[in-house]
């Protein structure tokens, strides 16, 4: 293993480690574990230890927590006790920065792993956040509740299944960037996920933005564009 | 040309008109203009003529008007004059049977010639329809406006192209049956209706049904069973 | 847990319950078991329990049934001793209304499961329905003694996989409304169910309505809707 | 121009005609007119008239034939008067060998000119083939009286847009071989004949046997291989 | 259980057994076990054996022999023993007719259960065939000795997968009906036999006739039609 | 036409105008021209020209300029003269707003119309834009170039047809939000956009958004919500 | 217009000129005329003759030629008399580097403007090429003579619509490098090229190449590429 | 067991293996392990021994190691040991001829199996490789590394997943022949290696050819025709 000299790049046997992410688009390098061998995944998440700021490790096996449990203090989304299909884990968050900035809303509650998985970047990065479950358009006055609550945030990140109709409401009802993620969940017809994606890049509200199926993850780096992450 | 003995069938040269489907399904065949020549098109109005009861010709291209414009006192949806992609034609319409039966909404002002196709329909078989246009999920209040306007009917028909939310809406907000026609409006990924489609049968919204894109015809032809045309 | 003051609505850590959803719609929210973890499962049945009237849970898997057991007298779409992909339950139905109103046409054996689901949302609602299994148009012979011993239906529902001629020849003959389900039964082109609910939704037959794959439990909403729940 | 010595192939500027096609396989190569340039086309028929036996042009739009129709005693199918979207030509087509040998059933009206190529191939070989237009399965009857008509054929061909079904009903009816055509008629959701494709290829029925969209020419050849050219 | 009055129905149950289709399409309906549960599986072997002529079972999980073994003298393609995806079996297969009838070509050794379920079928009908294993265009030379030794079969059953060339290939050189079967053989971009299917449909080769995907089945079925089950 | 009181909405003969949607999402509905006929089309531009504030118009065929050429002193982009596919026009424009904030970059030159429709949008609401047309990474040192051009703006645009990696590349390499258009420029296996679209919702860059296809408009309203249109 | 410091970008109103690629991938840009209105195809033109070394014009609407004609020694590919749907261009062709290098083999005399490109890229960069139309599979002969009049080549380029079988078996012939073009010829199932395509990616042939559909420009850039054009 | 006497091929009873294929193409056929038996896979195994030259079987899963460990004195790429879903064999490799003349460079390090695939078979050929796993453009530096690294490459092998730009970025930067692999690398709108595979089919840069979706095996058949192995 030796240091790249254009800076910024750790060079392992597996990988790179792009040291550099932070600075230069204010989000680090996250670890996506699910593709990754044991040993490729060790390498990059010391190389991510390394340096200093937050780390993220993403699509974690709940199976291979204890790979790496011991090499920092994590906290896991959501707890590595219940089983979920995939954890995203933080290590050395950013302090707080203040009151809630982004809404999270997802329409089911089975929506939930992906909603976590942005909830955890935004908390590496101290961006607090408001998540509400459940909140779908089969039942209006659950979604107008969600808006309520949320009214104070700076930026909204959605998530739905099935037909992801929420997306397309929100983005009619509010004035703040809204970002919307479509989820697998449904079955049939929902396509793991296309017909939502489909639905929210030709809604008819204006200016919804779209990230790939179940990417929580983009959607946190999104917004952590937007509110601004070079200032923190 | 002649009788076929089987009952309820006229054979000609280039097809064969189907005079007993309305007493077998409550609904007359409809000639279908799109995709005949001429000579064909004229045949299957004669046949439907012949008859008694009411006389639907659909997807007649305005151009080709002077053909049958003498050969029955024809209501047009819309009317011949506006120069509209195609027609419906309704001859010897049933009585009208009382108040407003069928609510039809469509998302957009584009959506017009389909939802005509489908109050031509209706209107033939003497059934009352209540038409708003333009009530989108974009302004949510538009559609809260037609909920209430048209909350005595006994069936929704709720056009919509792009990511077809509105029908998602409706479907949630009424317990009458409500009929979801996507549409072809829209550009880009609203992939010719398909989106608006898939959007309405992955629907989270329970007991939503569906018809093919553009299918103001069919829509119009399912609500005439629910309201039971046998009766009239 | 919290009573929200908007009334029908109850909210817990994984979700909210639509309390109201019967009062507005005519059919309560079923609890969707697939996407659950187990404490999101109970909270939610829980929910379901407190209030009055029938209570639905949808694609449970039979090996969670131990969870769920003892909490209501539940009915089983199919017994849960069949070890079916998943069981439709159903807690305090409605008395029956009177005779079958409902007719549920399957064009195979195989798409039994789907078609239970269906007849278990009408049981929790007191409609009575008639079942034909496996009466598809690979025999015609099969498919006419179906019609003719269900021709006193006041709705059809016809589940259907492959090709989903089934659908097209049903409403091609009968004169109430048809609610199509394209199933995932079949292999290949069949393309888990695409190709069927294609074919329904483009289908000659003049008014045949469309649910997604698999989806009894939406085609049971659809006939409730028109056999008409507020009047029960 | 020359004779190219491996034998029964005739090279041009523009292609190659294969003059042995026939002896090999039963049936001449036809010229097909879409794609090629009025040069191309004009030395094709020419190499195509050089030798002996029927000649074949396919795909035809009616506004060349002009630069054709002096060449041959041409038999058009459609005549060229009608002015249809393309024709078959065939010159010097082989003697009929005897009765009605194969039944070409089409669905609609508007699937004629794909009907019209098969029987024009079938005459070019001197089979005889009995056409019935417009017996789709939304009236079964005219189905029923179309298969009692032609119950004698040795083969079926059937031509079917939308959702195709009459495909299904044809092969679930008889026990002759049973060729499915999907057509491009129909609009929105039939795809331009992909639903009607797809239901044929999964369909229900043993046996189907499918060609691509609106190639009624393969049809005509699959069914000369079926009654055995070589022979006659 | 009770007898049909329509005639040539069985009607159990779970389903119905279409005991007059061998008389009416010359195959009788095959027990598709894929779908069926076990209590419906041996209902519906046991209509299939109670009347006379050949029994097909297909789609069998080799692990449920044991539920059927011993219910009669069964032919399996291939043997049980190998542990195949599935296995399709025979009963009272009806003597030998003559010379191999139908070729049975395949692409790949992977193509082989497909190949065997045709055998299988036309085994039962007494329909002998030539099977050739792994002759795809890869190695032309392969091919050209496939195609001689099978140059006296009546008809060609060409299974493929990957692109499916060989089906294309074959068809140009023979006389004979060719029909294709298109096999999920392959990765990636094969799509499950998506690709060999398109492939096939569209072929330049005239006269190519198409299966769906993995349909050796159908393909049986189709050669049965075209040697002519009736006269057996 | 009618003043709806729940107040914000026109009501006219083909339509309503949400004249309230700038109070509520900042950004007033735009007038889409596409699919309205000429009655409907001034209807609506009287509507909107009715209020204050910024007026928009997008999609405008330029063969329809004299339809309303006089209602308004408006600006086109791209100008009426040039005989694009179409325009947006703007009337009543807020004051510029300070320096430029966002950064338009476009693939291709013949992105160009899809990118002054973002434009006309900005401009409308005060916002200045740099514009830099045919910066793809075809040659990186043109990319390289236009992002040290816009180093300071708050939000990049990106539009690029065929493989859409200048979205990728660009989200790459700043902090700013990135949202990303795919454009249906291209031939073949672009696919009218779809490539493009899949390659930027599939980006590895963290957080790109995307738009659906050609939709400059929504890109505008997306980067007007990001700068915060209503403290204008 | 103004010179760019970084070298070799020349900078217009619409545009930029990559006077660097040449150097870079040994292949000049091309000026890509089918998106670009008049005064944007000038510029870009007067940019490119401006250097040294051969120009391309890809993609050119014959009727568009009094635009340029005047403007260099062109050679077309068609010649422009011919009015086909586009031409290429070229000026300034490097001289003939020796005997014919690339073979180009078309399946169908259709597949004739897409091989004229490439051949015309190739004549720009001095590179001979041999070309073959009409030697598709479903006459092998003509595939064997193709090919054995090739022999010597360095790198085939292989156009074929439909099924695309002629990449696949020239591939399964040579020891050369084979690039795949699928061409867009073909109707119905064919899909534009897509058929094709996905064909010759799934080839069962090793090392078969592929371009995108009709991409005849970029297989000559690929066999200039293996050729070795920076030597020249 | 025989010998064909048309030469190169051997036959056995579960296919032939193509011994003369590297004298044909330069390449020997290898041994695809994924969908034989295990007596199919012996056989051919053997086969492929019997001769002289380098032997290859691709798409081993490694738990069926043992079956054939002791056949031959393998090189396993990945080793055995890792667990990988397949592995790749190579038995009597040639020798090296020279310095590294492949570049393989991997977008991620989780396509680093199709990679090693792509290595295999460079090996048994005698061919060095040079491969840079995990340079993708979300960090262009690294990407820029991994181009120097290699500049002196004949060819170069790009695999990547997700949007697969790093296919287009090296197209555009090297003058070398330039082949994409798209990989099955990523999750949802990934679709599988879809999307990246039509990303690189529609590069803007010129020239760039591509494989199937993770087609590692083609992708260095393909550089071997390149780089000219009859010479070795």
């Amino acid at each position: 293993m030796n240091e790249n000299p254009t800076g910024g790049l750790r060079r392992g046997e597996f990988g790179w480690f792009d040291a550099g992410r932070r600075a230069r688009i204010g989000i680090p390098e996250a670890v996506f574990a699910a593709g990754k061998g044991d040993a490729a995944l060790v390498e990059m998440i010391e190389f991510a230890l390394e340096g200093e700021g937050p780390v993220l490790v993403t699509r974690l096996d709940p199976e291979r927590w204890g790979l790496i449990a011991d090499r920092a203090d994590w906290l896991a989304f959501p707890p590595i006790a219940e089983g979920e299909p995939y954890v995203t884990l933080v290590a050395r968050p950013l302090p707080r920065t203040g009151p809630k900035r982004v809404a999270i809303l997802a329409a089911g509650s089975s929506d939930r792993v992906m909603a976590l998985e942005a909830r955890a970047v935004l908390t590496a990065l101290g961006v607090d956040s408001h998540l509400v479950l459940d909140c779908g358009v089969s039942a209006l006055k659950r979604t107008l509740v969600a808006l309520d609550e949320t009214s104070d945030a700076e930026v909204y990140i959605v998530l739905a299944g099935f037909e992801g109709a929420l997306a397309t409401v929100v983005a009619a009802s509010v004035a703040q960037p809204v970002i919307g993620v479509p989820t697998s969940v449904g079955y049939g017809v929902a396509r793991g996920g296309e017909t939502a994606m489909a639905s929210m890049l030709a809604s008819c509200s204006q200016g919804l933005m779209v990230m790939g199926i179940d990417n929580g993850f983009g959607a946190a780096c999104a917004a952590l564009r937007i509110v601004g992450t070079r200032s923190t």
